[in-house]
């Protein structure tokens, strides 16, 4: 083969410049990335002036990005590369609890607090009790299990989102299982919004007649010690964005109960059991 | 199929997603970009760490485009993917004289000077006669034809990258021909230059084993009514970099003779021909 370029052989052109001491991994990758650009590139034609607004767009998301923003992100969620990569990585048996997005609005170091207690300090909402076990696939309950929570509040804003207006570690809490490996918590039934619009990812989702809502959903990290970490969320069953997540966070089985309850101060309740995989399965 | 996403049907779930008035074209080419970046993934079964490498990488490709540098102009660049749609979009018939890639060092306006001009301004380099004709397919001279053309000095720079330092318009020039098709002009013989390797492009190649250098290269622009227009650059055919080019611009028919000439002032002589494609072809 030439080593100058020709369009008919321009993966392999571009791939054979890689040098000899390369990381295999990293070689292995970016030979696939060029092959699948290129392809790409190929097939669909692409002209110059297309090529112009891809620059544009990447360099305006790049350009946007700061400590608080991270565009490159959320334009792999709106492509769905975000899940697909959780996907890829976190197979597992019939009958495990499944993975969905970690989203950007966890915060490390939620208090622990008792079983039961009510995580929504700001007083907005629908309150709703949230119980159920963390099990094993056989299961049998999984004593020690920390069950991290979090959810937006009734405006749809997650406190870290609003530093000031909502009280500090609003809807957030850390519970840890005992030995019937239940937990409960009173949070509220969680509402849906819009990831950030206001940039070029927001942009592109317009020209692609897209809206950019989540629909409703509580969010779980679940980790116990021999046990695979579960990052998933809860989703409210009557929302309205539930078949058009902007992230394509929803699976079938996350879809959680939320039943309404006749007297009480608490209005709602969602069953859910959290199904650990084994670290080695 | 349901909308909920599965790894299965991670591709047909997120174009499934775009809306009912989408321009058919960007329909288009999204669905094959998405087709394309879902198969890579799931080809090389991308890790969690892998894809935070990736965001990374973009972020910091992004955050150093600036009004001087264009970071994902030149990630495009060195993946052969600039090279790969110059080619796509300027397929000419056989005998033409081939496309190469623009580069980002062109200024519009140089000055039109006479035919046998010196183009070097600063007096550094080795002195060559660059000349020739330009041609239609069938070998007759076009008339009129604007040859705007532009090299690095001697020191591996353009005049651009070194204001104050280098003369204005220092190696630049466009000239006009007339009934004969004929151009000449003097210039320097060009030398090889590293492309901007300071930043997460140039980090990219040190990993990939791969050096920043162009070959010693002539740019031109030709242009003329009725023809295509043609960006491409002449080679020097015994440059060290000419099978490794950064960007893979060389194209065998794009290397030039460099003739060491005997007598006079001027060292070199660098003929070659235009072959222009009318605009029907
Ligand atoms: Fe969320
Ligand atoms: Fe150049």
């Amino acid at each position: 083969m030439s080593r100058y370029f020709t369009e008919e052989t321009s993966m392999e052109t571009v791939n054979a410049r890689m040098g000899a001491d390369v990381d295999p991994r990293l070689r292995e990758v970016m030979a696939c990335l060029v092959r699948h650009l290129h392809a790409f590139a190929k097939e669909i034609h692409l002209t110059q002036e297309e090529w112009e607004v891809g620059i544009d767009f990447l360099t305006k998301t790049g350009q946007i990005c700061s400590g608080e923003r991270q565009e490159f992100i959320l334009l792999s969620d709106v492509l769905g590369f975000s899940m697909l990569v959780d996907a890829i990585n976190n197979r597992r048996p019939a009958g495990a609890t499944e993975n969905t997005v970690f989203g950007p609005f966890h915060v490390d170091g939620a208090p622990v607090r008792a079983m039961g207690t009510c995580i929504s300090l700001d007083g907005k909402g629908e309150s709703c009790l949230f119980e159920g076990k963390v099990i094993d696939l056989h299961g049998n309950p999984i004593e020690g299990a920390r069950v991290d929570v979090w959810s937006d509040n009734a405006d749809g804003f997650y406190d870290v989102q609003q530093p000031g207006i909502q009280p500090k570690w609003n809807n957030r809490g850390v519970f840890v299982t005992g030995k019937d490996g239940a937990y409960s918590f009173v949070g509220i039934k969680p509402v849906s919004y819009p990831i950030p619009d206001d940039g070029p990812v927001g942009k592109m989702l317009g020209k692609l007649g897209r809206h950019p809502y989540r629909p409703a959903h509580m969010h779980y990290l679940v980790t116990a010690d021999g046990y695979q970490r579960l990052v998933t969320h809860t989703f409210v069953g009557d929302d309205a964005y539930l078949e058009s997540d902007a992230v394509f966070g929803v699976k079938k089985s996350l879809v959680a109960p939320f039943e309404r309850l006749k007297d009480g101060a608490t209005l709602w309740r969602s069953p859910f059991d959290f199904v650990l995989t084994p670290v080695s399965a």
